[in-house]
C-alpha cells in the first residue's frame, strides 16, 4: 500500500528530473528573479537576492526575545504576505524524503537567511556533539551514561560487539516471543477458559506507557490478535476499571511490567494490584507475567525469581522517553500485529537523513531551527500539535513528554539558571478547530503551530464522494489547510509535516524525527535533554508526605489507644509529630484518610481545619505503624 | 456513599461549630496576629494586618503584565514562604460547599489583599452582568441571542413559561427515551441479532462531542448499559476505525447525530458515512437515528421526513461549549445509566453557590481572581489543569474548549484590538509528573497549575494496604501533595479543588463551577464569552479550499478528455484556474488527491512542485465538477 501510494506522488523512474533526489527541488531557487509583486525594501538592494527576500518574509516584532546572544535577535513586523514570494520560499525549503514519502514544510515559519546563517555554527556544534553521542559519548552525567536509541535501529552503529549483539538478542526474543504467542504457541494456564492470549495489560508509566499507547493507538489493526490496556498511574479506581473491564479475559491476559529500576511507585503499585485481582480470581500471576526492565533490578530479580512467563531487557543507556523502539515498545507492538521492523526500518532511514550535516537538508535540524526561531529560543511560545488523522491524537502527548521533559531544564550546559522549555500540547484536527481555534487565530498569541497532515484518506477503493467531486477526507484536507491559511493571515506561524500514510514506517520516522529534533534543539540551546532532575524531586517531595503520614498514623494510633479514646486537635498532632511547620500536610493527610474510613473527625468539618478533633477508628496495639 | 464520605468529613449534627455554615472556617483569620516568622517588611509596618501579610505573599516580578490599568499591577518578589503564614492563608481563604463536598484552596496563588480590593469593582460589576443574562438579557450581539445553560438545571429561573415548559419537557422526554430504550421497551429492528439496543455511536463535534466524552469517562460504570463510541471529526479512517469496532453490533447501534444547525461539515460527512455503513449492512438507518438539534433546522427536518426514531432540542440559547447539561449531554448520558438529574441538582447548587457577591464565598469569583492574578488579566500565562484521578482525564480537554473558545478573543466589547486568551492544557496526574513536570518544575516559567484532588480512593471496603499503613491512593495523595509542593517551593502557583468522590452531582458542580468562573473572568477583562467569530473564518477558509479544488477538478478534467490527454504543470492549472496567487493551494489539492487516486503525476515528484505534470486518470465527460 506504501509502495503504491509513493508510486504514485513520486514519479516513474523514467520520469525522474535529471538532478539527483537529494538536490531534486531544493536549489531551483538561486536561479528565481524577484518578482515584481514584491519588492525588496530599498535598503536591501544591494544585499544578495536570498537575503533580501528571506528579510522581507519576517519583519515581526517578538515581544520575548531574552536571549543576550546575537542568534536570537530578530526584527518581525508582520510576515510575507505575497503569494508569489511565499510559493518560491514553499518550493525552496520544501523538504522531501522520497524513500519515506514525509515532508516537511517550514515555509509558514518566518525565519530570515540572516538568521539561519547566524545559527550555522551552533548547529555545526550540535551536529558534531550528535556525532560523538552515537560514537557512545556520556552523555548523561547525573548518571554517567551513554545515549544510543538510534543503535536499537541500526545495530551495527553500537559501539561495542557486545552491545550489537545485545540489540539483536533482544530484537530476535521480542520477534520469536510475540509470534509465539499470537500463533498460540505460548497460551495462559490450563484454567483459562480459551487456549490463547487475547488481552495485554500494559503496567508502567511515563516513557514505559506513552510511547506503547501512541503506537496502540496509531498502528493497532481494527482486530488485533492481543488488544491492548494501560494501567499507567496509582490511582486505584482507574486500576480498578482497568481489571474490570477485562472481566473473565483476566485469565487469558498478558501482563507486561515496564520498569527500568522496578522502583518506579505507580509501577510497582499497579503490579501488586493486579497481583492481587489475579489472586482473587484463582489465577496464577507467574505464568501470565512479563518482565521488561533492567537485568538484575528489583523487578528482574522478582520475575526471575518467581519463574514469570518471559523477561525482557532494558538497556541502562536508553532513556524512558526514547525507549519506544526498544523492548518497551516493540513488544506491545508485535503483539497487537504491527510490523516492528518496518517501524525500525522508517526510524533508522529518518536517522540516516538527520545525520546530514547541511541544515537545509536535515529534517531534524529544519525543525530544531523553527522551534529556536519561533519561540526566542527561550520558550516564549508553545508548539501546539495538530496532526489531522484520528489515529494520531496521542502524538502530542508523546512529543509533549519528549520534548518538555528533554527541553525543561533550570540549568544550561554552564551551570548558569536558564529555564529553559518548550511547552507541547495538542489533539487533533480538525477536532481541535471547534475547540480552540478561535483562541490561535484572534487570541493571545503564544505558541506555533504544527500541522501533521496524513495524504491517504482510507486504503484504496475504498473512497466515495459524498457530493460530486468531494470526499469525506476532502473536507479534512480542506479544514487543515484552510486553518493553516487563516492562522497565517494573522501572523501565526506554523510547521507542516506530512506523510503519505499512517504505517509503522512513517510513525517509526515521526518517532526518529522528533528524538533528533530535540536532540539538536537541547544542544543549540546549550542544555542537557538526558536527565531530569526535576522528576526525581517530585517523588522525593511524594516520598516525604507518605513519611510524615506514617509519623501521623503512629500519633494518632498512640492517641486512639487510650482509654476513652483521646481525640487530637491538628495542632496536638503537629506538635506530637514535630513537625508543627507541617500542619498543612497534616490536615491534607486526615482529610484523605477521613475519606477513606481510615480516621474519624469527632469535631469540626474539613472547611474549618482549625475546628478539626481527630481520631483512628481502630487502636492498632501492635503499633503496625510505629 | 457520598452522603457517608460526607458524614464523615463533615461533622454529626450535635457536634457541628457554633458558627453558621457559610461562615465557617472563612473569617476567623481577622483576629490571628502576626506570626513571629514572617515579619512584615519595614515599609509595611504602618498597614493594616491584613494587607501587609498578603504583600508578603507574593513579590515576583512578572514579565508581562501588559494591561495599562491599575488593578493588574503587581509586584511579586518570589512567594510566601513562611508555613505558619501560610497555614493560616491557606485556612483564610479556603471554600467549602457543604452539600456538594467541594473545596477550592486559592492560597498557592499569591494575589495580595489589595489587588483583592482594586478588583473588587469589576466583580461587581460582572456579578451585575451574570445577573442580567441570568434574566434573559441578550448576551450574544452577533446572533441575538440570550444565554442560559443554568435555566436547564434549575427551569424556574427561565425568563418566561414557554421556556420553563421546553426545559422540563425536553428533559422529560430524555429521561423517559433512556429509560424506554435501557429496558428494552423501545429496541433495534427484527434485522437486529439481539433485542435490546447495545451500543451508542455519537456523531458530533466539539460541543456536542467534549462534554459527552468527558462525561462518558468519568462517570459510565464499569458495565453501561449501552456503551458509546464518538465520531467526532471528519477523518474517513477514523469514523471507518470506529465502524468497524462495533460490527455486527452495528445492527443494535443507536445512532445519534448532534448539531444544533445541521450544517456543521463534520458532523453531517459523519452522518453521511454512518448511513453508507448501515446500507452496505442492510440496516435501516433511521429505525435506528436520533437527532439532537434545532427545532425545524436542515438535520431536524431530514429526522422528521426520514422518520427517525427521536429527536430532542437544541435551544438557541445555549453554546455548543455549555451545552452538557442539555439534551446534548443529557441523553448519553442517561443511555449510559449515569444519574443525569444528580447531574443537574449538582450543578444548580454551583449555580446557587456563585451568584454570591462577596468574592470570597465565590468559587467561580476566585477562580476568575486567580486567572487573572496569574495571567496578569492578558493569558500571559497558561492553566496547566492536573486531575489526580484516571476518570478525569478528559477533564482539561473539556476545560480546553469551554476556556480557550470563550476568553481568546481579538476585540473586547468596547471594539479595542486586545487578543485576549487563556491556553488550557493537561492530562492527568500523577501520570503526567512521569511526562513534564520536569518542565513546570526547572523549565520555562509560563503556566500557573490547576490541581483536581479526588478525597475517595476506591468505593468503601475495597481498600487494603500495600505497605504497613499506606495504600495505592496514599500515593496518589502524596504525588500530588509533593508536587503541589515542590511547585510552590519554585514560586509556581496553584489551586487545589477537591472533591469528594466522582459523582454525577460533583461532575455537574464542576461543569457549572468553571461555566461561571469563565463567564466572570470574560467579564472582568471586558470580552465576549459567547460569540466565535474565529470558528467561523476556519469554516469558511476550508469552503474556500474546496471550492477551489472543484476548480482544479473542473480545468484537469478539461485536459484529460482531450486526445491524447493533456498533463499540465501547477503554473498552467492555476492559470486557467485564474487563480495564479493560489498555486501553493493548487499543488496541495493535487498532491493530496495523487495520494488518493484520484489524480496522476505524470512528470515529477511532490517533493519539487515545480517539475510536475499532472492529469486525471479518468476523462468524466458529464464535466460533473463543472
Amino acid at each position: 500500500m506504501a509502495s503504491s501510494v509513493s508510486g504514485i506522488c513520486s514519479s516513474s523512474p523514467s520520469l525522474r528530473p535529471k538532478t539527483p533526489p537529494s538536490a531534486a527541488g531544493r536549489r531551483e531557487v538561486a536561479s528565481v528573479s524577484f518578482p515584481s509583486g514584491a519588492r525588496p525594501p530599498a535598503g536591501d538592494r544591494a544585499l544578495p537576492l536570498s537575503l533580501s527576500l528571506a528579510r522581507s518574509v519576517a519583519r515581526e516584532i517578538s515581544a520575548e526575545l531574552g536571549r543576550a546572544d546575537g542568534a536570537a535577535k530578530k526584527e518581525k513586523c508582520g510576515l510575507e504576505k505575497d503569494s508569489h514570494s511565499l510559493w518560491r520560499r514553499y518550493v525552496d525549503w520544501l523538504y522531501q524524503h522520497r524513500e519515506l514519502g514525509l515532508f516537511l514544510d517550514v515555509s509558514r515559519v518566518g525565519f530570515t537567511d540572516e538568521f539561519v546563517e547566524e545559527m550555522e555554527p551552533r548547529f555545526q556544534a550540535a551536529f558534531k556533539a550528535m556525532e560523538e553521542l552515537e560514537k557512545g559519548a556520556i552523555a548523561n552525567p547525573d548518571e554517567g551514561r551513554m545515549v544510543g536509541h538510534y543503535w536499537l535501529r541500526r545495530s551495527e552503529l553500537a559501539p561495542t560487539r557486545t552491545l550489537k549483539a545485545q540489540i539483536e538478542g533482544a530484537l530476535d526474543a521480542v520477534c520469536n516471543f510475540a509470534a509465539d504467542v499470537v500463533s498460540g504457541k505460548i497460551k495462559p494456564p490450563a484454567t483459562s477458559p480459551v487456549d490463547r492470549f487475547t488481552q495485554i495489560l500494559s503496567v508502567g508509566i511515563g516513557g514505559s506507557a506513552l510511547g506503547p499507547q501512541f503506537v496502540a493507538e496509531a498502528l493497532a489493526p481494527d482486530n488485533p490478535p492481543l488488544k491492548i490496556r494501560f494501567i499507567d498511574n496509582t490511582d486505584p479506581a482507574g486500576i480498578d476499571h482497568q481489571i474490570a473491564q477485562l472481566g473473565p479475559e483476566l485469565a487469558s491476559t498478558l501482563v507486561i511490567v515496564i520498569s527500568k529500576s522496578g522502583g518506579t511507585p505507580e509501577t510497582r503499585n499497579g503490579l501488586l494490584e493486579v497481583q492481587k485481582a489475579f489472586r482473587e480470581a484463582g489465577l496464577e500471576f507467574a505464568k501470565q507475567g512479563v518482565a521488561i526492565t533492567q537485568e538484575n533490578s528489583l523487578l528482574d530479580n522478582t520475575a526471575r525469581i518467581e519463574g514469570w512467563l518471559a523477561r525482557f531487557p532494558m538497556f541502562d543507556w536508553v532513556g524512558g522517553r526514547t525507549s519506544e523502539m526498544s523492548a518497551v515498545g516493540l513488544l506491545p507492538a508485535a503483539l497487537q500485529g504491527i510490523d516492528i521492523r518496518e517501524m525500525l526500518a522508517g526510524a533508522s532511514l529518518m536517522d540516516e537523513a538527520t545525520r546530514t550535516k547541511v541544515v537545509k537538508n536535515n529534517p531534524a535540524a529544519l525543525l530544531a531551527l523553527c522551534w529556536y526561531w519561533a519561540s526566542g529560543g527561550v520558550g516564549s511560545k508553545d508548539m501546539v500539535i495538530l496532526p489531522y488523522k484520528d489515529s494520531l491524537l496521542l502524538f502530542s502527548r508523546y512529543l509533549q513528554q519528549l520534548v518538555m521533559e528533554s527541553i525543561g531544564k533550570e540549568f544550561d550546559l554552564d551551570g548558569n539558571r536558564v529555564n529553559q522549555g518548550l511547552t507541547v500540547y495538542g489533539n487533533k484536527g480538525s477536532t481541535d478547530q471547534h475547540a480552540y481555534i478561535q483562541q490561535l487565530r484572534e487570541g493571545v498569541h503564544n505558541f506555533f503551530a504544527t500541522f501533521v497532515e496524513v495524504l491517504r484518506d482510507r486504503p484504496p477503493g475504498h473512497d466515495w464522494e459524498l457530493e460530486p467531486g468531494v470526499t469525506c477526507g476532502d473536507y479534512l484536507f480542506g479544514m487543515l489547510q484552510g486553518t493553516r491559511s487563516a492562522l497565517y493571515a494573522n501572523d501565526r506561524e506554523s510547521i507542516t509535516v506530512t506523510v503519505e500514510e499512517v504505517t509503522p514506517r512513517s510513525v517509526g520516522a515521526l518517532i526518529a524525527l522528533y528524538e533528533r529534533a530535540v536532540g539538536i534543539y537541547a544542544s543549540i540551546v546549550n542544555i542537557n535533554a538526558y536527565h531530569q532532575p526535576g522528576v526525581e524531586a517530585g517523588k522525593k517531595a511524594a516520598a516525604e508526605v507518605l513519611a510524615l503520614q506514617k509519623r501521623v498514623l503512629s500519633v494518632l494510633n498512640e492517641a486512639s489507644c487510650k482509654e476513652p479514646v483521646e481525640p487530637l486537635t491538628l495542632e496536638e498532632v503537629a506538635e506530637r509529630c514535630h513537625a508543627p511547620e507541617e500542619i498543612e500536610m497534616i490536615y491534607k493527610i486526615i482529610a484523605h484518610m477521613a475519606a477513606n474510613d481510615r480516621a474519624i473527625i469527632a469535631e469540626g468539618s474539613c472547611g474549618s481545619p482549625r475546628s478539626i478533633k481527630v481520631f483512628l477508628g481502630e487502636c492498632n496495639v501492635d503499633e503496625l505503624y510505629a
